[in-house]
């Protein structure tokens, strides 16, 4: 079965816990954004979705990408379905309307692109894009620059790609060696093999924009010596630029998209922003691309949840402990407890991840647009603090939750027909790019809770305000674990890095328990579909926070005596 | 980099962790097998393995299975290695020389087995099942069906298939409906379609013998009504039987296993045993089948380890902490300490798992051939409780801990240059096969556990002898609850089936701590290989022994209001 987006549980959700309504009251900015306008996006984008982007899953994975002699042809169907979604304005859902965008909350966005990513991840990959490199040339580029491309990025005419890693250059993006000679024309050539690169070339659009980290001549070694440059498939005087596909990796699944081996031969380019603030201009978004990772890994973790969950309904094996006597001569295998589990567990994972992930699309917003300076700040503290624990807690949870639906198939689990396995494999990526889960750990830990003894981050965590106890006891233990931590780090500076996933991980349970209070609190969100979650929330997944407080606290305990790191 | 067995290793384990030489020596049908013949076994096994079958799994995943007109095209070398195997004695390592066998203990077909699914776990699935095949028919069949098939299997000169599973009769066999109808010759003819037939069909051997769940015309409903047949692709007249090849599965991995659709269209075939007592006789050899497929898990992640673990020491990304300076712009990643703890943990499973599956390995030969029943009754409770155990929590780290492995590579692992990514989608089915892991679960807790109120399994523990007072009061903590859980089965029965995986995984971390305390006892296993995997084991993988622990006792608990199942 296709992904059907559920537009009427979205929006109560959206309305009714996570205050959407109050938020953008305050931002006059989006004065035309009220309930019914939000109501009529997200149905009409559920349909465009459903309709048009599901159907193409299968196809995408089965005969994927195809290169041939530097060129790449997607899939069936991929091309008229782009074409279709740029031409209906989805692309630039939040960009500026004087960019030819539509100016929405970024929240509509993120919804969209959940559900995107759920119906089909390879396709997705290539819009998923253009938001970043909208946001970075708005930002950083000259004049010229934006005149030739913003409107084209905005609008989703032309598609992007974000060129920066290097065969030997990964999560370390300072080992980064593509070189950027300037010209007398003030343009530059770059030259040097770029990897992973999605959507480096394809038959959506008529060109594609790459944006590109490489080093001037005379730039330091590190990343201090990173700038950015962009050129295109198609330069402005109508010519190729000298951009080569060398080829396209053989992937564990994501093969609706086309991941690019890029060949750089002196290509022309232009630089955007200073010269070594590369990474900085790259990074200008980074919390909103995290952001959308996260959402992939919501819409996969539903995506495989819907399919469970039909699959469930139908199959019957065995008789069900405490299941009414029927004439068949098996249950249902939704009436087992260990396939009951699975589903309510995951179904946890995805409304209270969703609640912070709206949240913090919100968030993104009132950092940019409210008009207090104050509620600004805290904005940009819950977006720093929530957006690495959403992208590594969310992208872990739709491989692993998809593998715990993959078993409700057993056996046809297993083989395509179903397209589970799909689901499985596609999202194995999400937990490595956009910074890999670990590097997500390290930024949470290392780099913002730690600076300061863990003093912002327990002032978060106290106005996150919760209603009950047990929250409340699991938020002040985390507070303390994190002081514990920065005590622990000055005698031993390696003591983050061996139990920063820990951390993390023990954030994100306590903050999805506060996603669920939210949505108990909220009234209109009663009954067996909601409860059912929330009592596995309680039952079956909230115990590993105390695990994880095990874990840190033993290492702690450990880490009076430091030995130097060595290989043996 | 393929697959490398380490002999060394593994018999140093085997002789200084798990007792052999002691149980051997008891044993006199295993007069030969010193610790000398043990090593060259071992030697010779691994030479084969990481020679001849390795080098042949990148070519199975790619390649695959061909399926064409109903015959299977195996890919290219499989059936030369195959040939090589049987001809070389491999299969029939344990099997009685009266047939052609080895007679040699199992513990050491346990060894070879783990290597080749380590190896080549596609390849590896059509030797897999001969040594069922060989005890079913040797326990059950005629003399005529002995003198027939049973040489040509113990030596490996015909392959074998298990055909149980219908298209709605999975892990419920209960539902099967193939049809035997007997001919006045004293044969019957078989109808009905049986699917995931593992090497249902292909070139690797001159014939296939296939073992088959089927319903006689008078038989009642359930499994009580299944009877055991035998046939195979080439009668014994020389004809070719009506067994017919419909298709064979896309799989997510195993590819070069052809998982295949058979429809038996009134295919002449014999009776095995009794009437109504074919489950009885398939399932003769279910714990010795299923701990092989956990020895699948400990190769496949000894199998990721490795690749993992030469990575991570030539890949160089960003200074780590606590690492001496070096001349190179970046450190090896195996000392950043993220790395490091994925690769001790994976060691730790691996290592542990191996003490106790090869001491199941052992304690199968003391069942069948020690001179003391009491001793004999003690060996078949070993395997009765932990092989459920193995076989569940093997194949789950197999798929998780490979999962963690392909992290390291950060996106090379994604792709499949570096093979750590086939490995993942491999090591999925382990999970299923053989008896869900759920199904492992409830037969551990509601078959063997509770029935005497967790009396025996309280016996079991208490002969474990911990060493160390930390495992000892978990295994009376584990005790404790097991008999907890038999007091509210009685008000809920259907408490079991909601905490039986947490049961089983509490009991897997229970007894790989029991796994380790041998290896620490042993003053052979020394040094930073054997301490770094204990230390992860104490500081990563046994905290969740209490948190499995929690959830069991809030379930209890919360048991004292069961309502009644329903589909909402």
């Amino acid at each position: 079965m296709d992904y059907q987006p559920r537009a009427d549980e979205v929006l109560a959700l959206l309305r009714h816990a996570t205050g959407v309504d109050e938020a953008l009251a305050a931002l006059p900015v989006f004065g035309d954004a009220d309930p019914a306008l939000m109501q009529q996006v997200l149905e009409e984008a559920g349909k465009f979705v459903g309709e048009r982007i599901a159907p193409l899953t299968r196809v995408g994975d089965e005969t994927g990408a195809q290169f041939a002699g530097g060129h790449v042809t997607m899939p069936p169907g991929f091309r008229e379905a782009y074409q279709a979604f740029w031409q209906g304005g989805w692309p630039a859902l939040s960009a500026s309307p004087e960019h030819g965008g539509q100016g929405l909350p970024a929240v509509l966005e993120c919804v969209l692109y959940e559900w995107l990513s759920a119906a089909n991840h390879g396709w997705t990959m290539a819009p998923g894009l253009l938001h970043g490199a909208y946001e970075c040339l708005k930002h950083h580029a000259g004049a010229d620059l934006q005149a030739r491309y913003l409107e084209k990025i905005a609008t989703g005419e032309w598609l992007a790609t974000m060129c920066l890693t290097e065969p030997h250059a990964g999560s370390d993006l300072g080992l980064v060696r593509t070189r950027a000679v300037p010209q007398l024309d003030g343009t530059y050539r770059l030259s040097g093999t770029k990897i992973f690169i999605s959507g480096g070339e394809h038959d959506l659009s008529d060109n594609i924009v790459h944006l590109v980290l490489a080093r001037l001549p005379d730039a330091p070694p590190g990343p201090k010596g990173l700038s950015l440059f962009v050129t295109a498939k198609v330069l402005p005087d109508g010519t190729r630029s000298k951009v080569h596909r060398e080829r396209i990796e053989e992937k564990m699944g994501l093969h609706g998209s086309p991941t690019c081996v890029m060949r750089f031969d002196e290509a022309t380019a232009w630089i955007v922003g200073e010269p070594g603030r590369g990474l900085a201009a790259m990074f200008v978004m980074m919390n909103s691309a995290r952001l959308h990772v996260a959402l992939q890994g919501i819409g996969l973790l539903d995506a495989a949840w819907q399919k469970a969950d039909a699959y469930a309904r139908e199959r019957r094996q065995m008789r069900a402990p405490g299941a009414a006597r029927s004439g068949e001569a098996a249950d249902l295998i939704i009436l087992h407890p260990a396939v009951r589990r699975i589903l309510d567990t995951q179904r946890a994972w995805v409304d209270g991840a969703r609640v912070l992930a709206y949240r913090t699309g919100i968030e993104l917003d009132l950092a940019k647009h409210h008009p207090d300076a104050d509620r600004r700040a805290a904005a940009e503290r819950w977006c720093g603090f929530i957006t690495p624990v959403l992208k590594a807690a969310c992208t872990d949870q739709a491989f692993h939750g998809a593998s715990e639906c993959l078993q409700v198939f057993g056996g046809h689990g297993y083989v395509r027909e179903w397209g589970i396995e799909q689901v499985v494999r596609d999202s194995r990526v999400a937990m490595i790019y956009e910074g890999t889960n670990e590097i997500q750990a390290i930024d949470l830990l290392s780099r913002k809770v730690l600076p300061d003894g863990g003093a912002a981050f327990c002032a978060f965590l106290a106005d996150l305000k919760p209603a009950h106890a047990a929250l409340a006891e699991r938020l002040t233990a985390l507070g303390r674990v994190a002081q514990a931590v920065a005590t622990g780090a000055q005698a031993s500076p390696d003591l983050p890095y061996g139990i920063a996933g820990d951390f993390l991980r023990a954030t994100a349970l306590a903050l999805l328990a506060w996603g669920w209070e939210r949505i108990g609190a909220a009234s209109e969100l009663a009954g067996e579909r909601w409860t059912a979650p929330a009592r596995a929330l309680d039952a079956w997944i909230l115990p590993e926070f105390e695990m994880r407080l095990c874990i840190i606290e033993g290492e702690i305990a450990r880490a009076g005596t430091p030995a130097q790191a060595s290989v043996t």
